[in-house]
Formats: C-alpha cells, sequence, structure tokens
C-alpha cells in the first residue's frame, strides 16, 4: 500500500468546490472518477481542506492510499489524461503512511485578488473581483496587521461554522500591488468556513472608507459575525500554498 | 453625425471569430446588437481586421457612424452593460469623420502565447498553447529575424486568402520568455489570413529541430504555403495592438 500526495491547480468557476457534496459536481468527484478509470479502485482521497464553490486552487494539496503499482513519477500525467481540463495535477510524490493532507498541514497561504481596472481585465474576470472605485491602501494594510497574530476569528467566520474552536493564528496578511490590481496573500495555521472573504470583505470595506483599520480590534474582540465587513465574491479567492513540515 | 472610436478586449474562446459569419455567433454581433440596444439603430461596425474562431483580442479597434446623444464619456460604460462579459469596451473617443478603424490602421501587433510548463496552467489554459517540449528560444529568434521586412508571404497565408497581393511588411518579431512560457510578439503593416499563427506554428517548428532558422529565406522565396510551417492553434493568439497616425 503506498501513500501517494499530489498537487493539484484547480480552475473552481463551474465546481460547487472542493469536497464531495450532495448537491453535486465537486473537485473531489473529479479526482476520485480519474483515479478510480486507472486503478479501478474506489478511492476516498484527503484534501488539506475545503475550498468553497466557485473557489479556485494553484496549489490544494491532497493524499490517497493505493494498491496501484504505476510508478510515481507516471502517476501526475496518467491522471490528468483523466481529468477535465480544468482540474491539471502539477505534481506527485509518494510519502510516509502516516501523512494526512489535513492534519500534517502547518500553514495554508490564500490570495484574494482585486481587479481595481476601469473595466474588467477580460482574461482575468474569473479569478479577480473587480472593483473599480479606489482604495486605501495604506488604511488597507493597517487592518490586515491588526488581524496578525492569535485570536479568536468568530466575527471572521461563517455562523454556519461548526467547528468547536474560532482560535486561529495568522502569520501574515499582506497586500501587493500589480498591474491589475491588488493581490491580498493571507497566511495562517488554518481557516474557518467562509474566513478569508470575510477578511477580503472587510479590507475592501476599511479600502473604501466604510470600516476603519482601527476599528479591527473591536471586532475581534466582540465574537461577532455582524461586526466585520460583507462575505467577499468567490471567484476572486484561490488556495495559494499549503506548507508541511519537511 | 458622430464618428466613434472604441477599442474592445474580448476572450473569443466561445466566438466564431470577429467579423459576422452566417454560421454564427461572432464579436461584431454581440457589438452592434448591443449598439441597437442602446440607440435603436440598425449599425454595422467596421473593425480593424478580423480575427479568426477562438483568437482573443487585448485592443481590437472598431468604429461606427451614429446619430445617438448619448455623451462620448458615458458609451463604454453604457455599451458594457448590454454585452456578455466575455467583451468589454476598454475606451471609447469621437473621432474624425473620415476616421476608418481598417484602413487608417498603419501597424498591428500580434501576441502568440506559449505556455511551457511540463503541466498547463489551469489559469491561462484558454489563452496559452501548452507546449511542454524543450524549445531552442535562440534558434527561433533567428528565424523570425528572417522575416522582418517587406516580403511576399504567400507561404506563411492559407491557400484560402484572397487577397490580391500577399505582400506585407514586418517591422519587428520578437520573443519574450515569461514566466509561464514565452510571449511571440509580430508587429507589421497588415496580416493576411492565418498569417500570425502559420509564423508562429514555424517557429515552434524551428524551436523543436524540425526546422531550421536558415531555411526561411527560401521558404519566403518558394511562395508555397506548403513549405512553412503548420498552422499553431488559434486559443494561443491574441491581437494586442493596433497602431493609427496621432
Amino acid at each position: 500500500m503506498k501513500n501517494v500526495r499530489m498537487t493539484v491547480a484547480y480552475d473552481g468557476t463551474h465546481y460547487h468546490g472542493f469536497q464531495t457534496q450532495p448537491s453535486g459536481k465537486t473537485i473531489q468527484d473529479q479526482l476520485e472518477a480519474g483515479i478510480h478509470m486507472l486503478t479501478g479502485e474506489e478511492i476516498r482521497i484527503i484534501g488539506s481542506g475545503r475550498t468553497d464553490a466557485g473557489v479556485h486552487a494553484r496549489a490544494q494539496v491532497f493524499n490517497f492510499h493505493t494498491e496501484s503499482r504505476i510508478p510515481i513519477d507516471r502517476w501526475a500525467i496518467a491522471l490528468n489524461s483523466r481529468l477535465p481540463d480544468d482540474i491539471v495535477i502539477q505534481f506527485a510524490e509518494e510519502v510516509q503512511e502516516d501523512f494526512h493532507a489535513r492534519f500534517s498541514a502547518k500553514r495554508k497561504t490564500y490570495r484574494y485578488a482585486i481587479d481595481t481596472n476601469k473595466f474588467p481585465n477580460v482574461f482575468t474576470r474569473h479569478y479577480r473581483f473587480h472593483h473599480h472605485a479606489p482604495l486605501d491602501v495604506a488604511a488597507m494594510r493597517e487592518g490586515l496587521a491588526a488581524l496578525i497574530g492569535e485570536h479568536d476569528f468568530t466575527s471572521f467566520a461563517s455562523p454556519q461554522s461548526t467547528q468547536s474552536s474560532h482560535v486561529r493564528t495568522i502569520f501574515d496578511a499582506s497586500l501587493v500591488q500589480n498591474q491589475d490590481g491588488l493581490d491580498l496573500f493571507v497566511t495562517g495555521n488554518g481557516f474557518l468556513y467562509n474566513m478569508v472573504r470575510i477578511i477580503a470583505g472587510t479590507a475592501i470595506s476599511i479600502g473604501e472608507g466604510k470600516m476603519s483599520a482601527s476599528d479591527i480590534p473591536a471586532i475581534l474582540a466582540a465574537c461577532d459575525r455582524t461586526k466585520a465587513g460583507p462575505t467577499a465574491m468567490a471567484h476572486g479567492l484561490m488556495l495559494w500554498h499549503v506548507e508541511y513540515p519537511e
């Protein structure tokens, strides 16, 4: 029995999220169907975490156990030929038996991308949220800095979150300016349901002057979802990187 | 009567090219339908030139004459609200009565984009041709340089071309390396049917070692389409820029 770890990029536009849903088409379903076509095995893969409907991944990580004798360096090519063209395996490697894509993950980074052009860039329209009104980048940075550290993020979680603890650590939250606008990168030890989208929506509200960076400590302390900004649109979000111990 | 010039970006993936076709859905149809919704006028727009089915444009230019009293600085916003999200007007301006998007054009630049990653970048898959085998960039550059100048480009035109003359001038043909691979930029005073795609296909053949840069003069001299390389896939091509006299 081998434990195989893969890195996968996907365009989430046409999917109901990563994780298998009764309601339909997910990334996980496509990956498991592809593996079934290759090996005949009925396998459940383990993702590093969920991504919501419409959210993308540059480097999602998952693992699964297989009896297959496909050489590890052939797996990516073989599986890609069984996947739709909006899901692309980037890398496959064999890992120790106890590696678990979710429990072993140490840090995750998401990117929230904002297109600040007057009119949307048509070639990135599925991956960047279009917001052409001026944003106060310095204020956004100040607000994001106030989120860094260990906090109870109840105010930044969907009320539907079923996690027993809402305490998480954000290691970094930075805003990078580029040709098309702004890239918000958030790195943490884990994220609650909708957390990055609420952070992005709050940062945008600060950028618009509707909220103030100095409000952040009180928003965190309130442990009340209604105090933070809106949940930003899914299509601007991308799972960027998942880190594991060496 | 005003003469309005617009710059439009489009994702050509789902269209049968720029120019109205009996066979169906084109960019021109969408633009004319949008203008009709706004003004009630039955207008024929004049594009700077055609783009093939599946080819994109970053900055296609077109013009049309209208009796509409919509202020010129409202046109782009108004028309964008009547267009599908894969067609975005970037800019509108009023121009002199005799401006003609095709006849007035002096130089055009196309980009042919090659994704040289081992596996395709899922987020640019509709805009870059994936070619992961190694390419000899120096040889490609040498071959492209041999195309610069005024030549009869019959060997680089579809046999379906109905132009009376196949003499065109290429001012520049350069290859830029970027994060995802190679961008081939070709600037000329005009292009024949399939010409940039055949230039791209020939450059790729040179990069693969199937043809030699030193073959180019003989290919041009032959005036025979079968001597040049294959016609590269449409989706890698983008109309980048159209220049007019100041």
